[in-house]
């Protein structure tokens, strides 16, 4: 869906899409969210604090995705109209820790109430750091590519609570020269496949070097998928997918420079190949192309 | 709702919610609109190229408030999922007038489908004016009060069709003085007690001077109520109100600057006073107090 529109916006004369996960204007990088009842929350189900947490969250992972720096937050919700201020503060109550943790300002926003569903769309702008942007289209062949993270069973609980890569890029981007860079929002595959393509490239995954999370595990036992398939395509992980030099990989991997600090652990996933296309090789060392599997919007 | 919404987020430590139309955040200027079915448009009974335009044109509007310049912008929509892809391309379409008369960038956005109704929410990004921006809090007491246009009535028809006062803003900002500027969203009366009341100042307004549109005149035919108070109190007229000096206003009464332009006519209809709280002076010259009415969100 998304896709497809994206196409017939930039056949528009006279517009410009930006396919990163935020747009760069000068020295500000801008990236907007919407978060949807029903499609990214169950508010049924679900603490209102966990989605205006989730809300901003997922805008902070896009900035980190670009190795920015979040300064300024704008709030815009549409709130059912029955209990609609206390679902508002709760909403802004979960998104205080992220705002205090990253010193965000609040700068505005637009607050409606109306028959319908919960929406939270937030708009956030950001410093580009002095090395400048990460970049989908800048892997190389032969680059390592590096999780900050386990994947897959997000949907259990890590969906709510994970942890923008916001410290750990702004490291990346200052001490290490990243080539290109993705939040997996959608998942491993999908946006790995996205990452090599608009690097002109493919990549090459090793079955036994995927970080699988707990949650993995635990939804395996209830969905009859395996754990590595819901760490390949569920999405939703927001831990960031990059891609550098060899010996930049091996530097970060022997170091870990985020083990002691946010306990962020870096995995060596596989490589940026020039044949395009995604493969996987197998624990027998089997090679088999790989579909990209995720979240379409 | 809004007002109160907005006072527990301004008591929130570490945040800042600059209380003008749009956010200044070094020399760019960022404001965010959410327009929602069944509150700001009926889907069912409005062409979907007039609510695209709409939510553009709020946002545009409120660009011009602050006498800035539309630069970028990005488009976060939620889509009821039966007929999406067309009604999202509607919606563009209903922009592309305005993106092309203002020379805009489209840089970026959301899109969703859900189980809901329709959502448009949309950032604009602008630059700030060689002069500065324009501020509500910049009136001065004797100030004459303009408007760009008559009002009332929009319901009607020009609450999809108005134009943003884009243009006129950036000529006012360059060529006079402008000590106070909103636009006129919510209605005369309560926009005019905004200004003013972020002044720290009140308002006389003239009961003969008010322009009322045509509209205000045919609505009140079914409403009951009087043309005149439509025209104080109907909102989504999105003309601009603003203060400037007594000669200022001279000058610009008589050469009427966008006449022969745009077609636009400024009207005198009022002046800010020391003392606060809003007056209107009858058309026998009684002076009254004047309550501010319009739309609350």
């Amino acid at each position: 869906m998304e896709a497809e529109l994206l196409k017939r916006i930039r056949s528009l004369p006279g517009t410009e899409l930006i396919g990163d996960d935020a747009a760069v204007i000068g020295d500000r990088i801008i990236t907007v969210d919407m978060l949807t009842e029903g499609v990214d929350f169950i508010l049924a189900e679900t603490d209102p604090k966990w989605i205006g947490r989730k809300a901003l969250a997922v805008n902070l992972s896009d900035i980190a995705a670009m190795g920015g720096e979040p300064r300024w937050i704008f709030v815009a919700v549409a709130l059912p109209k029955h209990g609609a201020l206390e679902l508002a503060e709760q909403l802004l109550a979960g998104m205080k820790p992220l705002i205090d943790k990253y010193s965000l300002i609040l700068a505005g926003g637009d607050t409606n109430t109306w028959d319908g569903g919960l929406i939270v769309s937030i708009t956030v702008i950001g410093c580009v750091a002095e090395k400048g942007v990460f970049r989908r289209s800048g892997g190389k062949a032969g680059d390592r590519l590096l999780t900050t993270g386990k994947l897959g069973g997000s949907i259990l609980q890590h969906q709510f609570s994970f942890e923008p890569r916001i410290d750990e890029a702004l490291y990346l981007n200052r001490h290490y020269e990243v080539h290109a860079a993705i939040d997996i929002s959608d998942g491993l595959t999908l946006d790995l496949h996205r990452l090599a393509t608009e690097s002109r490239l493919g990549a090459i995954l090793f079955e036994t070097k995927i970080p699988i999370a707990d949650d993995a595990v635990t939804l395996s036992g209830q969905s009859g998928r395996s754990p590595l398939d819901h760490a390949l395509s569920d999405g939703e992980d927001f831990e960031l997918l990059f891609s550098v030099a060899p010996q930049e990989a091996k530097k970060l991997l022997s170091l870990q420079p985020f083990q002691t600090t946010s306990g962020v652990i870096l995995y060596d996933i596989g490589e940026l190949t020039a044949t395009t296309g995604l493969q996987m090789v197998t624990a027998d060392g089997i090679s088999k192309p790989l579909i990209p599997q995720g979240f379409e919007h």
